[in-house]
């Protein structure tokens, strides 16, 4: 288990010698919208459940899953956050040889390297956007077992084009090969998910989560989208109740609340675009096109590394996600979550102290 | 994944063409005091908190634990459930040959078994009380990597003696061989426990749970507690965010309610008690003794089996235990969860209809 993670505000209040509460968290990819009234009022009308056993495989919400997707509920897979299918994913498939496209989130290397694959990284290249070059990858992809790749990329914000994915997913699928697309940030451009192509690509493995787009992290709802028989695979290896009572129940009533998702899909991109047109006008910084709920960020002078601006932004209650610790980009990067326009402006102007 | 546990009341519901809270349930051990109600208030103060990533490694619980128990932190590992615990000590001691104790728990074989293990099996015996001879036991334990045993045994509800348990861990213990006890029942007989030994047992490890005493198995909050050593081994392995924020902040608050832990101590042997003395005046029955929140129970006549009275008594809306799927036990046998007496009143008048 790895402790680099974002997110942890916790470590971060204590390095900043704060209540958690008194930080402005712009180191989580969280969306800003909070917590949904009807997923709130949800949790407390199923409170008094928490003295029954859930669910061993969490069927209702795997149920509520397919209906939002106009999937079979045999093509939804459950479980306690998307970090349970990484580890899980990596035990039911095993493979020899994996290949992780970077930068990515840290717990798929250590998944793998947990059942002994031999793990091979591509780094994408900030020069053509962190996107995959489809006549240079294809050629490199002989060989694996596996290829992992999340789209929207996280912290690049990068999205990968539908055919180019599919191009990608033919060829590996061509060769026996799996792949998985984690698509835990794709909710802010749905039409970009692959989930259409399930029946077309059997070994095609897309990793959701309610946990960014509902605001819901604290309570760990993530989700699988295969073909059935893969998830079939899948299911040997799954350990039952893993989602609780109050995430189901939680899950159940996101996917209900439509009002919120028109919100965020209609406040999201106009708050993202405010977050980038004010970054934009600092000429220390170079601000990465994103079509998620956070921007990636590098410092263009080499003498002020992420590391540092994290400890001074800290000083001034404000937590970003330095990106040093990711393969591919190094001292100079640092991510940025969107929040409300009155949240930017406090934080540029604390970042306009820093720089 | 198994599907052949009690406690599945939404199955059981179904079944007897009822609404969950319809079914008076006896089929679940879980504390018949209910919710406490400091645990309910933390879990609604804490529901502001799920907007935020739990701790990684729910080091908040973690310190309640050790404090608790009397032990360092080093020395307790939080989990999602004491389920996750046992998919997660088969993967870290990766044992060749295993060896259960039954009676058991259906998912030590199961995820021994994913880990590619030779599980052998020795079956409790009636005659005994469901209690392990030693002499016999001892010469049989050559060979083993990991023997697993519970205690209190579910669904038996006996208690092996402290010195005959310490003589069992030592000999392992010299052969350099691990134990897991399950210790998930042993709260209602806390002076029991292995946990003082731990020092001086390198390879024990307890399995523990908030589920069963604190009337939580919605939540999902289990951990172990081992020698420091041996933890830091499992937590190579273990996920991080497995627990939830509103797991983290029930199990917090559960430690911490004295009065409620005082009233289950109280209560339950007493309620124990009243279940026993009156299902002894049925001469179609035979009790087993139990020290725990729950009584197995044979059918004596031979004409009738546990899965039929379980249909029985669902179309009554009450739920059992058939405790077919035992290994060791077979059709004959079922268990009640320990409830109020006034609950009992009520299965006992639909039992009599039923046999």
């Amino acid at each position: 288990m790895r402790d680099d993670h974002g997110g942890h505000l916790r470590a971060l209040a204590a390095a900043a010698r704060a209540a958690p509460e008194e930080l402005l968290d712009f180191s989580a990819n969280i969306n800003p919208l909070g917590l949904s009234p009807l997923v709130e009022e949800a949790i407390r009308t199923a409170l008094p459940s928490v003295v029954h056993y859930p669910d061993p495989s969490a069927s209702a919400l795997g149920g509520a899953l397919a209906a939002y997707h106009g999937l079979s509920h045999e093509q939804v897979l459950p479980a306690n956050g998307s970090t349970e299918l990484i580890y899980l994913l990596a035990r039911a498939l095993a493979p020899r040889r994996a290949l992780i496209l970077h930068p990515a989130f840290s717990e798929y290397e250590a998944a793998l390297e947990l059942v002994g694959a031999q793990v091979d990284h591509v780094l994408l290249d900030e020069a053509h956007g962190f996107l995959p070059e489809l006549s240079g990858l294809l050629p490199r992809l002989a060989g694996y077992d596996l290829v992992i790749l999340a789209n929207p990329n996280n912290p690049a914000g990068s999205l990968i084009s539908k055919p180019d994915l599919r191009a990608l997913v033919g060829a590996l699928e061509a060769a026996g090969a799996s792949t998985v697309v984690d698509e835990a940030f794709i909710d802010f451009v749905e039409d970009s998910s692959l989930k259409q192509d399930l029946a077309q690509f059997p070994h095609l493995l897309l990793l959701r989560s309610l946990t960014k787009c509902f605001a819901l992290p604290g309570l760990r709802v993530g989700y699988a989208l295969a073909c059935a028989e893969l998830l079939s695979r899948l299911s040997c290896w799954k350990e039952p109740w893993s989602v609780n009572a109050l995430a189901e129940a939680a899950g159940i009533a996101a996917l209900a609340d439509r009002k919120y998702q028109a919100s965020f899909r209609l406040l999201v991109p106009r708050w993202r675009e405010d977050l980038r047109s004010r970054l934009e006008k600092f000429a220390q910084l170079r601000v990465f096109p994103g079509v998620a709920n956070y921007l990636l960020v590098r410092l263009l002078d080499p003498g002020l590394t992420a590391s540092v601006l994290k400890t001074r932004l800290l000083q001034e209650r404000i937590a970003i996600r330095d990106c040093t610790s990711f393969r591919g980009l190094g001292p100079a990067f640092f991510r940025l979550a969107v929040r409300s326009p009155e949240q930017h402006t406090v934080m540029l102007d604390a970042l306009e102290r820093c720089l």
